[in-house]
């Protein structure tokens, strides 16, 4: 049957791609063919390295990821790349830019481009991520990259994510309290100073040494790289980074770790994701919910009010107070 | 009673500094205290005007809401403001900064600042930014000015809190695509270009004024003002933009519209949270939980199917599929 599960799984496992882009597709939707497939015992596996890049906008991360897939893709080992485009709350449309120079790369062999839209959980990393990784892993790839925009949100979540962050920067793009104020510097476990022919190239890599000293925080002392992605330098010892922070947490049980805590925030977001999806549905058909919301907006009721009447509705006990200290 | 409500409620509105300074404390920190505060008929106000300043990092927020500040203030309207730090997700602690230069700010008559760092909500505004503005408002403060630091998450969080968003850029800080990558360009009132007197700034203006004209989705033409914040240049002219969005938002219903919305978002979030602190307790002390949660971790189950498991028994149904659409 064509539209069985088992018929794309088969076809899946013969590395057929255009399985893979069926299989992906329904699972970033989270269909209900999508939530089968998720769960299908054979697509259970973790054992691709995802890597994260990330950084400010126009640190020049797509050139990077483009160089960096072409060198691991001819080392012979196979990438998925999943790019993570920003969605405006009111085109709902993702945007084009650098995708087209990603096209040229998805010609090659090994590689697999998914592009997504972040649509419902702005500037964050969709819902699906952790599940696109998954199947990525089950067809074999030995790499996934995750390409995220902008800085914010996505980067944390790449935390919970990736196995090795990569952080790019550019000499001059703002200080380092600057970035700081970003959040993201001490999430990486790997630093790159992208456009290092620019001016205070050598500062940039002097203040994150200064820094990341400060904040020291296990065995594993992250590297500072200096990097031209449009020429094609650095690329190597980026790669030489990965993999060295890659041998890092498989020799620890920091690599295990991690593929559990992603497992564990996995369930907290689906389950999280569904009670919101009920909670609207009632709120528009309820009785009940309808008045308490009638009341709100007309300033009869404040929402923690509301809340409270929902919760209690819900079967869901409201605690004395929201985060008592004392 | 010292410890009363309404000994603090009083105190508050005899203009009491310290009585402001413990109501916004306890609401922040979300305590019993802070929920009755917030719940109190006297608190409920909504007639401040709610701006909200964003933009990348390095394009000199601070130093414009230090400027528009005291020129509001010399005006003669009272200001509160909300700053939002960003906090490490290692370090948990707020960084400081530029915050020192807010300080001189703060011995001036009418002008109060909090600071907030974004425990638990990385990247975006804390869970209490909107009752914070309650609380503001019911204190009397004309303006309610919100400086988020960073982009991505928060701005679209600032679209649903603040009346009118005024997003500030640089030239040279990435061209118009790598902004509109971060994803904030559609979603501010006024655009401002600081540092205007570096090169590049009318070429900004007028990439911005293209994009601004195949995207126009209401009756408000957003302004574009040029400014050097630090020369105290444009200060006046973005103050001018900001009266007049908010005089169109009163001349339409936007501006009730938009504190009607504010008070339902604030009830999906508060009913959220404490779904998910539920959630967290149960999975650490039912024995249901900690076995399905021992299976998913140790690979025997998948998330999705862990949480339907978990939403079953909580007596929220589960979805054919999340997101079915055929």
């Amino acid at each position: 049957l064509i539209n069985s599960i088992e018929y794309w799984i088969d076809r899946f496992f013969q590395k057929d791609i255009v399985a893979l882009s069926k299989i992906l597709k329904e699972v970033e939707n989270e269909t209900t063919m999508g939530m089968e497939f998720i769960q299908h015992p054979k697509l259970q596996n973790s054992k691709a390295h995802i890597i994260g890049i990330t950084g400010p906008p126009g640190a020049g991360k797509s050139t990077l990821v483009g160089k960096l897939t072409k060198l691991i893709a001819e080392l012979g080992l196979s990438v998925g790349i999943i790019c993570i485009d920003p969605t405006s709350p009111f085109t709902q449309g993702a945007l084009l830019g650098d995708r087209v120079r990603m096209n040229e790369l998805a010609k090659l062999n090994n590689i697999f481009i998914k592009s997504l839209a972040t649509r419902g959980n702005l500037g964050g990393l969709t819902n699906s991520t952790s599940d696109l990784i998954q199947v990525f892993s089950a067809f074999g790839k030995d790499i996934v990259l995750i390409e995220t925009v902008g800085v914010g949100q996505a980067e944390f979540e790449i935390l919970n994510t990736a196995d090795s962050v990569v952080l790019l920067n550019v000499p001059g793009l703002g200080d380092t309290v600057q970035t700081l104020k970003a959040g993201i510097m001490e999430i990486a476990d790997i630093y790159v100073i992208n456009q290092a022919d620019r001016p205070g190239a050598d500062e940039s890599v002097k203040d994150l040494k200064m820094m990341l000293r400060e904040s020291k925080k296990s065995d594993w002392v992250p590297p500072i790289v200096k990097s031209v992605a449009t020429q094609n330098e650095g690329i190597q010892d980026i790669l030489y980074a990965i993999q060295k922070h890659e041998y890092y947490l498989k020799s620890t049980n920091l690599w295990d770790e991690k593929r559990v805590s992603r497992r564990y925030k996995r369930l907290i977001e689906v389950t999280k994701n569904e009670f919101i999806k009920k909670l609207e549905e009632k709120i528009h058909t309820n009785s009940l919910y309808i008045n308490i919301v009638k009341d709100l907006e007309e300033g009869k009721v404040h929402p923690v009010y509301a809340s409270l009447i929902i919760l209690k509705d819900m079967k869901i006990t409201f605690e004395e107070g929201l985060n008592d200290k004392n």
